[in-house]
């Protein structure tokens, strides 16, 4: 049963729904939506869903900390999927309302950067308050609570309200990367444009460990996409890095930086390979580190050590 | 007027305000609370305020992303001096309560993970709600609402509340940093235990830059304190790094890496050198990189121009 | 006097002296051949001569290892000026001598390996024997000692010999660097296209000391074109290096490059900043790293220490 | 029969012949003394003799040329023992000859920057010539061409000569490093305190390789032990790399720098794995570098390939 079970990130009618929706196999599963991040991923820690789909990172209001803190800590996860999600707000109303009649506006305050240009100069005198989500402020609309929400246009049918303005975004190119994770398991086969993500903990007071652990990467020439520090909880200045680099672990040059980061790290937590959203492959790649590559230096290795090396 | 004014993150009775009184000069300005950090830091560059004390960092929760994005953004604004401040919470309840009785706690979302396990084992069945600060919780007990909140043992008198267990801390050692954050100006003198501040941003589509950009202070053996990346808004992908390292700008050391960045990124932002709230000298000092050091090879470099090098 | 002297590796009729004559200069000082590069330089030390002409460098045997040491020992010396000579022998005889009669042949050890393949096609039967120079060798041709000597075809009328065959060179593009060496004065203006040389002693028991040294060079964009390795005299594994990088010293990047070699190294010796004898302007100069970058940096820094800063 | 035949650098009565002596196996084996490297090495290239005994290193000279330039190009060649002999001279002469009678003396031009201080203090009248050999200027005294020879004590009587005066050593520790070179064949098992040689090619018209080569060996801990450059006979400016580091090819981390060199550049000639002559373990190892960690990191690897990594 539970096998067939994703959580998410919840109430229904948010962004993460929507975004959730995208993935083929959100078809064939029982779809739960929960209060919090923790609760989402906790189900599949258990064992009663398969699968939590919980957003990560917002390219307008940054990491997700919940997201990033969970997968840092407590029983291993591993993420198998993420998806790009543009986020555009509608403003919804019950029919009927027009502009002129709002003087109450909601929506969750992570909603409120990205709408603040347009609230100042289409409703300056309107009154925001926060909500729990944008789909809970939808729902404080119909129940005549407060006169408008920002919401996702698709929430707009679950509440009974009307979309009166659409595709409201204050950022150029506002997005929300979503990721689906489930407990560890074999990762799935390289696409040939592949993300790997994981956290590292740096060696106790150490000034250059951040140096070092960029240049396992960088002497392998993998490019990372995002870094990200959080605090150990072991008091300030103590930090552990969630890190996104290009490449899918069975690479051998993804691989033999892991392995370096394993060694000189006192901890590293593998979050997972999977296939980039964007199917992006690596561009620029540094020449020497495909795997052809490395078969041809690994087979010379064992030519020098028979004494058989040509050259 | 507005010479003599702090704003701060408010209300009044929050740990931001306890921290704020351990400034001497607190003792003589008029102490303002808002109700965010961003109308705190904008009344100082509106010219309301001299100064705004804010929170940027906590050993629990991590970085205080509203402090963070208003410092990389908007009107340029600068670090003068930080704090910090262990947290430990109190139970606050009106007087007579006792813990058999509470059914219903309260306090700011942040909170929560520092009292989750003390919750479990002492009041396993209160329900918890959140408040908009620990204060404010602190309010709603008062008024009945609630039966305890959480905060800071110094916001009891202020409610006519009572604590009834203090120093609950889940995670040892949790501190949150604050800053005062002032118009630019003329930094302070160094003090031989100090901190530089800066927002940089990545060259684009330049896969090594992050890598680059912490050579130019390891080159010059300048540790890393804190690095922290967060959204450009420019779409995901897309970081600029807020940094602290140790020493002040007037070294040369620091001022080398500064002009460093200065050359190879796009944007850097100067957030100010300030004395160390450790008060802690720089541990593991690389020779060479004394100031001392940095003129006797510049009056080599003059000589060696001249044709008067020894050696 | 000494002002007009220049003296040369000799004896007359070598390579070097024919490098020597391509210096605007030489027409109008004396010329004074010394049997080792040594003497010549003493003379220089001494005062006995304004310069030395020397050869340095060969792209088939490598560094001149006497010049090399006789630059990073005794009393300091200064390169002012370079020479690339292309290296091309002629088989000098005796008038009358023909390929079929030539039994013995000579010419300094250091040609041997550039004419080693003409010699086994076209005299596989000939006796090679060393001189102490390749115009020794001609003049011991002239005697009657040896039948043909192999020495620059300009070497032939000094000696009353014939050049029998011209342009015998082994190797493709076969070029000698010759250097002219002062005592050390006031460095001649940039060009725009300089090299800048120097000695550096690495520390003491520190393994990644070369790894620092380079990254001097690299954090700043400055591009090595040579780095030689030399024994320090104090036992094996101690060394220094001869390095030559593109860039004068009067550059700012190449000035901060220096002072931070000085500052982490035991000592460095600056052995002059000269024109490039091939005129190339660095490649692919990295961006931030012009004077004019170095300059806005520069005045960045004071207006951040002034709180006046921008961005 | 040849498996049984070292050749070296001759003559007998040598400092290269001293120190073949002191390998065990040069008891049982015919020596060939051969008049030059080239022709040594060429001995053992045509299957005549099964090693080559002959210098490489000195720490007063420098690089023996001949002998790297040698094992960087031909057929490939390995070295396989390596020696270190410290070097000291005596003077020696005809029975009956006293120092005030010494007019002339001689030996091969590298011992002379090793006993000028000597000579410049006891005989500062006599001139100096050069021989092919310390020990053909022995055999010259023997022949009354000169009246004494600067050479090792052990030639004495050899030559029927008497060492006038022992132990002339201007440079504190002067040492010449030897190495026995074979055919490539199976490299001998690691001792714990090994050395590994190679020449490595950079590649072309990229100029911060050398930096990136240094790095492959950084980023496993890896200590260089020397670095020599050497013309390629592409023109000047192209340089290969002799490089000696710590460790046995069949240590993890140093096959797996050796596989980073072997990708990023054109060209990598393996020269062998062999004991230190000193006897010295690698000190200031840094963590994570034993075979132990590289097993634990590549275990680690296969089972997050397996869903099953723990942390």
């Amino acid at each position: 049963m539970s096998a067939t079970r994703y959580t998410y990130l919840g109430p229904a009618g948010t962004f993460t729904e929507a975004a959730l929706h995208t993935l083929p196999e959100a078809a064939t599963r029982e779809l739960v939506p929960l209060s919090s991040v923790a609760l989402a991923l906790d189900a599949v820690r258990g064992g009663e869903a398969s699968g939590a789909f919980v957003p990560i990172e917002n390219s307008v209001e940054g990491a997700v900390t919940a997201t990033n803190d969970e997968l840092a800590s407590g029983a291993p996860l591993m993420i198998y999927r993420e998806v790009l999600l543009p986020i555009a707000f509608a403003l919804l109303v019950r029919p009927g309302t027009e502009l002129a009649g709002i003087k109450t506006v909601t929506s969750h305050p992570v909603a409120q950067p990205q709408v603040r240009r347009w609230l100042a100069a289409n409703l300056p005198d309107a009154v925001w308050e926060s909500a729990a989500s944008n789909a809970d402020g939808a729902r404080l609309v119909s129940e005549g609570r407060y006169d408008a929400a920002f919401a996702g246009e698709f929430a707009a049918p679950i509440y009974g309200l009307d979309p009166l303005v659409k595709d409201i975004a204050d950022a150029r190119s506002a997005t929300t990367r979503f990721v689906l994770v489930g407990r560890p398991g074999r990762i799935s086969s390289a696409t040939g444009a592949d993300k790997t993500s994981m956290v590292v903990w740096l060696p106790d007071d150490h000034p250059g460990a951040l140096l070092e652990l960029l240049q396992e990467f960088a002497v392998r020439g993998i490019n990372l996409m995002r870094i990200e520090s959080r605090p150990t909880g072991e008091g300030l200045g103590n930090y552990c890095f969630l890190i996104d680099c290009e490449g899918h672990l069975s690479e051998r040059r993804v691989g033999e930086a892991m392995m370096g980061l394993k060694r000189i790290c006192p901890q590293v937590r593998f979050l997972g390979s999977y296939p980039r959203a964007d199917r992006q492959p690596s561009t620029g790649r540094r020449p020497g580190t495909s795997d052809a590559d490395f078969t041809a230096a690994s087979d010379w290795l064992s030519r020098c050590l028979d004494g058989r090396a040509d050259a």
